[in-house]
Formats: C-alpha cells, sequence, structure tokens
C-alpha cells in the first residue's frame, strides 16, 4: 500500500501519516522527489483502515499496490511519462533515435559521427568514455577526456548527449557533460549507483541486467524513482540465453510487458541484442512495431576498426537507410520521426 | 561438399559419381526427393579434385558447403522456397495468416471458428487433433474424430488445414486430412518422424524445440529434405529462458538468421511466443517487421473455457483487429495479405 | 485425488467407483499395470466425499495428490522402489555402474569393451545401437545388428544391457535383446514412445529432456508409469544453460529434489553432463555423494577414434581408477559396490 | 604474452621492457603488487622475439598465455594459491567451514550464531552488514553497526568474519573490521569495486555472477589479481536457468573446471546454490567430493523469521550434523576438517 500526498502537504500532515502507520507496527519508506511526496508502507502490521488514513490531512489518495515495485507500476501512475530530450519529448508519439560509436575513440572522431548521425536522422548522440570491459587489459575508454569531446559534439550538432556512469563516486563529473546518464547491464544491481543517480536530477537510461528478469529491471528502476528521480528510461539490450548464433536474444516480449506494467518509456538496443550489424535493421523495425519509445543503435565509421563493438556497429549509410525505413513505419505505429536541425 | 546432378542424370551417372567419391574414403548421403538428386559427401577421405567431379558426365554442380546444414542453407538454393498454402503461396510477398483453436474440440465449433477466422482475414486454418500434453491426464485431442472435422471446416471455408502429426505411424492417416503436417517442438528431434514426413510429399510446418538452437531447427529440416520433402516452412515458437513474465521468450533474431542462412519460409508463432493473449498483437507485429513470411495465432470463441491453451488464445474480434493492422503494416515490408474467399 | 483399489479388487467393484466419480462429472484415468489398480481423478465436478469412496467396496486407500504427478510421487508410494538388475538391485544400498561406449561400433569392440568395463567394477553394459544424430550425415548406428553384438557381449559378461529405443514402432525388437530401455533426452516427450514402453514390462531408464524442468521429467515418467510399467530410473544428465566451458551443465541440485519428491532411482550420467573425460571423475563423486543410486558412463578403448562422443569418454583404466575412488566413497553414503562376476 | 620479472626488478630494468614491447606497437598492462612486477603484453603490434626479451636484464621468464584471463590461470601458476584464513589455510588440504547468518540481525544473535557455528565446526564466520537487496523496500543491513557486531563475534568466537562489500567507496570502512572482502554476485562485473578492492591487500571472495560464465569470473579475478591482490578465492554460489524447483542451478560442473584452469582456492555456496535448507546437505557433500577447497553456509537459529534468506538457512543442529558427514568424506578425498578453538 502507498499513501500519495498532496503536492503541497506539510511536513506536518506527512508525519502524522507516518507516526498512524508505524503505530500499527510497520515501516516506512519515503520518497520525496517528484511532485508530490509518496509514503510506502513495508513490513508486516496490524491491520490498516485504508479509508480512514485516506481522510487524514494532506493526504490526496491510497493505493493498495500488489507488485513489488510500486512508484515504478502503471497501477501507480497510468498516463505515461515523459521525458525531455532535446528537441523531443520521450514517452510521446515522438520516437528517440539515439545513435553513436560504442567507444569514444578521439575528438575528431566523434565530431564527425555525431554530424553524420545527425544529417541521417538520430536525434541524440550516444557514446561511451567510461567503458565496462571483461578484460582489465582491453580499452577503457577516454575517461573526462572522452566526455569533453562528447559536450564539443552535442555544441557542433544540438544532439544531446547519453553516456554510461559506472561509479557512484563518478556521478558528478558525467552529469556535469552528459545529457542522460546510462546505467549499464552489468550494473543494473549496483545499488550505491542506482542511489547516487536517483539524487541526481538527470535523465536515466536504464538497461536491463544480461540475465535480469523483466521484474528485477522495474525493481531497480524503482531503486532511482524512490530516491527522487522519475526521469527514468527503460532499456531492453538482449538477454542471456543457450542460443550462439547472436550475441544476445533480444527479448521483444519484453516491450508489451513493460510498456503494460510501468509507465516509464522504453528504448531498445538491436545493437546489442543482436550483437551482428546484419540483424539491426530488422530487430529495429521489429521494437518499433512492438511498441518501443526509440532505439539506441551503435554507428561507426569504419567498425572493422572500431575499438569496441565493431561487429554489430552499422555503418553511416546502412544508419541511414535504416531510418528511412522506420520513417515509413512510424505512422503505423501512431508514431513520428523528428529531424534535428544543426546546432 | 556437395554435388549436385542435373535433373535427368541417369543412374548409371549418379553411381560413378558415388563410386568416385567412395574410393577416396569417403561416406555418401544420397538425397533424391526434389528436381534433382544430390550427393553429400561425409566422412573422411583424402583431398577430392572439385573441379575433376563437376566434369563428370550428370554433374551440374559442385558446391562446398561448410554449415552442417546442406541442402537446408542458401547457399545451396539461394532463391527463397515457395510452397502453395491455398490460395497464397507461402515464401513471396503473400502473408500465410494461419489462425484457429488450439484444439479441435467439437464438430460445430471448429467449423465457426474457421469461418470467423477466414472473414477476419486468415488463409489457412490450425488446430490440434493429436495433442501433446505435459500430463497424461491432461485432454489428449479427439484423434481421427477430430481430423474429420478439420476436413468439414475446410470444405465449407476454403481454408487448408495445418494440424499436428506425432509419431511416425500415424503420418498416413493425418496426411489423408491435412494439407500441412506440423511437427510440434517436442518431436523437433524425433528422428523417426522427421523421416516419415520427410518421405511424405507433404507440406511441413517444423516448429523449434523449446530450447533448441536455430542451427539444431536447421538441422531437423535438413533431415526432411534429405529425405526428399522440400517443402518445409520454419517456425519460431519461443524459446525456454530464465524469464517468467511470458509463457516463453519469442526469439525476434531468429528471423532475420533463418532468413539469410536458409531459403525456407519463416513462419512466427507469439500465441506460444508469448503464452498471454494481450502480448500477441506487440509480437505478431513485430514479426512481420523483421521479415517473417506469416503467423500462426491460437483464436478461440471463448478462451476462458478452451480445453487447452486458453491464456493464450485471441477472441475473434481480437483476431480482426491484429489483422487491420498487418495489413498497414504489410506494404511497409513489401507484403501483401491475400483475402480468402468462402469455400 | 487418486483411489487405490485393493490388490484382487473385482472388475465390478472397479467400476462401481468409476461410477461414482463419472456421477459427479469427473473423468477417471484407471492405471492397472501394478499390484494394485489406481484410479485418477481429473476434471472439473462437484466434491466428492473421500470419506464416502474410502468405505466403497475393494477401495483400499483414497489420498489427495497436489503434484500434477501422482503415481510418480513419493506422497503416493512412501518407499524406495526397487528395480532388478543382473545381480543388484537398484534403489537399494547397491550402487549401479552402467558403463560402456556411446554407440556399438563392432561385434569385436563391444564385446572387449565389456570385459574391459565388467573387470574395472561395471555391473551393466550400455551401448547404442539406435543412435539420435543432430546430422542426418553422421553415423546412425548398426541398428539390429547392434543389438544382437550387444546380448552376446552380455551372454559372455554376465551383465545386462542398457540400450536405447527411439521410436515406438522400435520397442518390441528392442525388447527382444535388451534388459533395459533407455529413452533419450530428445525423446523424453515423445508420448507415443513414452506410451509404448509403457505397456511393456521392460526397464526403463528415462534421460530428462535437455530443457526439461524436474516436474517434466516426473511427468514423463507418469506416463509410463500410468500405461502400466514401474520400473523406471529417472536419469540427470545435464542440462542447457547459457555457459560453454562443458557441453552441459550437470544439475546436481537435480538428484536430492528428485529423491525427495519420488520413489523412482535416480541414475547420474556425467558423461553427458559435463562433456569432457577430465572432469568426469569429479562429477560422479559429487553425484554420489549427493544421492545418486548409481551412474551411467561413457567409456572407450580409444577414445580419440569413436564413432560420437569421444570427447567424453574415459579410458578404461581411467574408469577402474574412478570405481576404485567411489568403493572408498560408498560407505560414507551408505551405499555398496557390487562386483560383477564373469558370466 | 606475458613477461614475469625477477623480485626485485629495478624500475629502470622493468622501463627498459616496456619501451621495448611499445616499440612494437603493443599496450603494456603492468601488475605490480605480488612478489614479482608482471608486464601484460595488449594490443596489436608486429612481431616480438620472445627469446630475445627473456634475456633482458631483470626478466625473470615470458610465458605465452592464451587465455583472455593470465595472472588468473594455472598456466602462469602451476602451483595451488594458498590463503590463511584464521587457523587454517585455504587450497591446502584444510576444509574451509564458513558458516553464519544471511544477514547480522543484532549484537546478541550474531554473537550467539558465532559460538553455535563454531562448536559445531565451521572455521569462519560470514554475515551481511551491507545487503544488497532487490527491493528497496526490504532490509538493507544494519551498515557500520553490523561490522562492529561480527568484530566483537570474531573476538569471542576466534572465528575470521567474510562480509561483503558492495560499492568502491565503502572498502576502507569494511576492510577495518573484515578478515575476508566478499565481492557479491551482483557486483561481480562492478569494475570499480573490483579496482579497490585489487588495491587493498585484504583476502577477497570473489561471487560469480548470477548468469556469468566461469570464463567471466576468472577475467573479474584477473581485475582484482592485476591490481595486485592476488589473494582471491572463487565462489561458485548457483547460475540462472529456466529450472524454477531450486532457486539456481549450482553447477557442480564450475569446481573441477575451476580448479584446472586457475590456481586459486574454490568455496561452494551450496545455501544460494539450492535456496531450500533440505537439499543443502547433499549439495555441500557433493561439492566437496568434486574437489572444493570450503563450503560457505546460511546457518540461522531461528530460520523462519530471518530477515532474508530463512528459506535457505540450515539450524545450528542441521549444520552439526552436516560437519559430522563431511568430516567422514574429507578423507576420501585426501581433506581434512580443522576444529577452530574458542578465540
Amino acid at each position: 500500500m502507498i499513501v500519495i500526498m498532496v503536492p503541497n502537504a506539510s511536513t506536518h500532515e506527512i508525519s502524522d501519516v507516518i507516526t498512524r502507520i508505524r503505530a500499527a507496527g510497520y515501516d516506512v519508506h519515503l520518497s520525496e522527489g517528484g511532485a508530490s511526496t509518496i509514503i510506502g508502507i513495508t513490513g508486516v502490521g496490524s491491520p490498516l483502515n485504508r479509508e480512514r488514513i485516506g481522510q487524514m490531512a494532506g493526504v490526496q489518495s491510497v493505493m493498495p499496490v500488489s507488485h513489488p515495485y510500486k512508484v515504478t507500476s502503471r497501477a501507480y501512475h497510468p498516463d505515461d511519462t515523459h521525458i525531455p530530450l532535446g528537441t523531443i519529448t520521450v514517452g510521446t508519439a515522438d520516437l528517440a533515435i539515439i545513435a553513436g560509436p560504442c567507444s569514444v575513440e578521439g575528438r575528431e572522431s566523434i565530431i564527425e559521427i555525431a554530424h553524420a548521425v545527425r544529417e541521417a536522422g538520430a536525434n541524440a548522440l550516444r557514446g561511451g568514455a567510461f567503458k565496462p570491459r571483461t578484460s582489465p587489459y582491453s580499452f577503457q575508454g577516454l575517461g573526462e577526456e572522452g566526455l569533453r569531446y562528447l559536450a564539443e559534439a552535442r555544441e557542433q550538432t544540438g544532439l544531446p548527449v547519453v553516456t554510461e556512469v559506472m561509479d557512484s563516486a563518478m556521478v558528478p563529473v558525467v552529469c556535469a557533460y552528459a545529457d542522460v546518464l546510462q546505467i549499464g547491464a552489468r550494473n543494473m544491481q549496483n545499488y550505491a549507483l542506482l542511489h547516487a543517480v536517483g539524487e541526481s536530477q538527470h535523465p536515466v537510461l536504464l538497461k536491463r541486467g544480461i540475465s535480469s528478469t523483466i521484474e528485477e529491471l522495474l525493481m531497480a528502476a524503482e531503486y532511482i524513482l524512490s530516491h527522487g528521480n522519475r526521469r527514468v528510461m527503460l532499456c531492453e539490450r538482449g538477454i542471456r540465453t543457450y542460443e550462439t548464433a547472436t550475441r544476445n536474444t533480444f527479448d521483444i516480449n519484453a516491450i508489451p510487458v513493460l510498456k503494460q506494467t510501468s509507465h516509464l518509456p522504453v528504448i531498445a538496443d538491436p545493437s546489442h541484442g543482436t550483437g551482428k550489424w546484419e540483424y539491426v535493421e530488422s530487430v529495429s523495425m521489429a521494437a518499433i512495431a512492438a511498441g518501443a519509445d526509440g532505439l539506441i543503435l551503435e554507428v561507426h565509421q569504419d567498425p572493422e576498426h572500431a575499438a569496441s563493438d565493431g561487429r554489430q556497429s552499422l555503418k553511416p549509410e546502412r544508419f541511414a537507410a535504416l531510418v528511412t525505413k522506420l520513417r515509413q513505419l512510424a505512422p503505423v505505429v501512431d508514431r513520428r520521426l523528428i529531424f534535428q536541425p544543426p546546432g
């Protein structure tokens, strides 16, 4: 059960409600970041009179929530959440097309690819400055230098920047440059990191862990929302199965499941979801047809020589061809593609 | 390596090639059912001079095939295979829409649903007369009686019938009634059954095993093709993963992978692929957007009281709404939906 | 709910019970093979008075069974089932050590290996005459010729023979030669085959499907038991997971789960469970320590040149060393190893 | 390829080797924490003369390492690594028995259970002060207060303390109290955390990620070792599969695979590996029989009321019975159990 307070509820009113709940033996989880304070009731206690609490001063409504996730659930917030991203608003009819290289490899190359993806139809730029790599001997990213190059690319193209943050200690520095904080699949249950981005007010792109269930993804989002940041985009990026023909198995089912159970926007990552560029077009079309709010795609000028993930990166001309097909598909599913004019 | 003989190669010519290959220490696998005899070379022997064999009498061409599947591979047959199904041809621009109940439950109900799905836009009828059930205590299907009802439904509606065969001994009786033999997921590696349908000339709908790899699916098809029956449709129906929010995980990646590696048509089964009717529309749209040649869908007048799989069955009106959306989607992916006039 | 009749219940008494159950709207599943007839109650009907039925003539007891498997469950039969196998009894303190090659490759080789495994401590011989192979171009086994060689090896060594049957039509011929019918992983849900072996009275070794759940394995056993054959050994042989360091993931948990939920003996197959001979010893020890009733192991004189599965086959001397270690382990888990004197 | 310097190599000698490698176009990864500096060669360059480098001043040996993990591999360090833990040495014949509650719930309870597990035969104490929980509304642990109670329990019992650290920023505080730093499954690829514990000299218990491959586990260990800390115990704790009868599938195969490919000790966690206390004894016996160097087990006075993981916790008397069985098993696999006298 959660108690939603009116937007301007006083501290006194909030504490009265808390006292009542605690008196019945329950614990309380306070979520204060959004428009209104939400009081989550946890633990075990004696029966609570829902109607009585609903009549207390400052209380807007009381809701039973049977899912383990609460603020994230559509039961709590029936309308789609809208998240501004440059000139579009994610979660509306606008399709988000986030494109760019796996890693920022240098100043010239990221600026060049940013121009290329914008011209082809992207409305945001991706690129990793801090790279989580399975091997300590692999390229680990350019770090803050990479963030500066991303910011410069944004200045030239107008594209907002999506980039990964890997450790709670790094949240401030990444916030200083990025428009959207990406939480990678390996860190989906790094709770210190979720806590830290939950306390920022930056939009977050939260990737599903490589073998996380849909419910675990929603619970990870709940960590962020319950710490006050409601601007979370969920990202399906393929799960680990026994199949070896592709790098991961893109879970197309997750798209309608997430749209049904949560109000947060859903972004698809067919690059990681397939691991091979030749399947990216088909799965991108599929994801939008299934109801995704956008795509995040790896695009590289010279995939054969990319520092990472070349096997799954599209060349700019293939990316442009895909955007053309998406433009035809969009109206069939009541969506539209908005062109980003140069910055 | 495989040797493809000219269509009218003589027994003498074929046996000369076989003698030459065996002399080098190899085994030979003869595939004689299609237009031309194909000689597969297996085992280990001394190096063969491909050019020399190519010059022997009656030889059309000699191909290296690196996949374990050969006749099934697109390397062997670069063009899409076409399979007639009622008034459409699967594997062309025509989308196959196969719809009907999980099980045939009675004469009236199957005839009623056949009319309903035809009117809504289906071009073939599905329905199980022999049902593989996890429990020996569950409804096992009406058997041959069910086949007779299916045939009657076909007579009234003109819809060709797709139905499952579960044992090699039952192939003749199912062939007597059905237009397409379905091999279920549990029997994908029932080699005696694959052999038996391979020797029939009936079209086959081969479902991917619940945790079979894409390569294993192609190898199962190879059993059928190498016994002489080239009319096989591959069916992606979801795989078993750790995710429990849906009954199976529909492997959308499998669609472009199968279309790239094989010439056989690919049919998607979003009913089993999701296990919940509310996700069937999204995943159907996704499958067609990804390049599938058709759909097989469970439709039932009264899903709550279906003898099996009610949870994943669409009501006729929802099925009709889905067909309307597919009709809008089809031209975006160069496909078309053909309406089946009453039989 | 199931009704267990007294061993000598008359046809009249049985039919009275059935009539009563059907009158309440239920279906009935009759299981007549064992000592006493069991009447399973399935479907949906009006409430049954359990006590009343328990008082009917010929009724021994009435049991609620909440599992989907009934005759297979330990709730139905609390004592361990005992299955004679040559000079030992599986399901008692005797450990079953079933060893031999993957495939019967020829007369001399199977007789030679049979002597070798008997001398090293095996008490049954395994070997495939009919081989389920992923590729139609791979060696498919010697067929009935292989069965004859197995029978000859039994005659010389006294070792009972365990061999696979792949199709319902082949059950009679395999019964004519084998002591135990093996159902392979690919056929665990081949219901026509389960039905056929259920009607024989031959002991069965039922392998878990490559991605079957433990419950599905028990349901497959239920098909056999409910058709009258109670002599089933369950076999854990590794499941399919994302891990690629080994061929399969041996599910050690399945051993205590199966022993707790069912009364049937459990045999472990570390050869398929690991796929690499160097891990077979460790996993064999583990399986016995976890409570398995025996092992089935691939042993080959010359694994590098085996027709199949050489990578996971032990050489006879390694097998002998393993038996020596098992002999030390056995008393720790209240087991013993019985030496099979020559035939 | 890696270059191992002599223990007292000078900075000058090391830099000469680095210069030579870089001149050929390679990158260098320096590992300086252990007895001797190791220079890893990464990236792509022109062929290196291994013999020439081997003759440079200060070089002890040059090794080709084909695995992606290097310092972690047995090829690099053929002997078992020994890690002192209280009165035993992990990685020798001594079996490590680490036992205690999932979470530290209070001062009295942790001290009570510490005495109980010591008396029953444990030689180390486990207990979580910082708890990674799927839900933000679940009990998150007592934090530093919990660490103080653990330290007090160690003082009274002599048992060294194993406890989890969840964020790089918390490494110093956990080091101040704990004897062994546990990295939980969710954080196996939290590279900032691996880096931080790699720079400490505290022993580490590194749990396998819930769906990490064995190779990824070894690569995570490589992060720690390559940052200078060689005292890592690998922990198999069950992986995520489709099976739902148990919480996880304990990967028994991983034990011989890890012992073969790495020199690090391997600890088994049957509590998480099964998720149900009734299977813990069987799987504990199996793990030791398979070659594990020790066990980590959840033990709780009152599992029904545990703050977390009660379903998989043994009561002290069951734990004592298990230790008695392990004592019988140990000599069969050349191991021994050492009793920890009170602190």
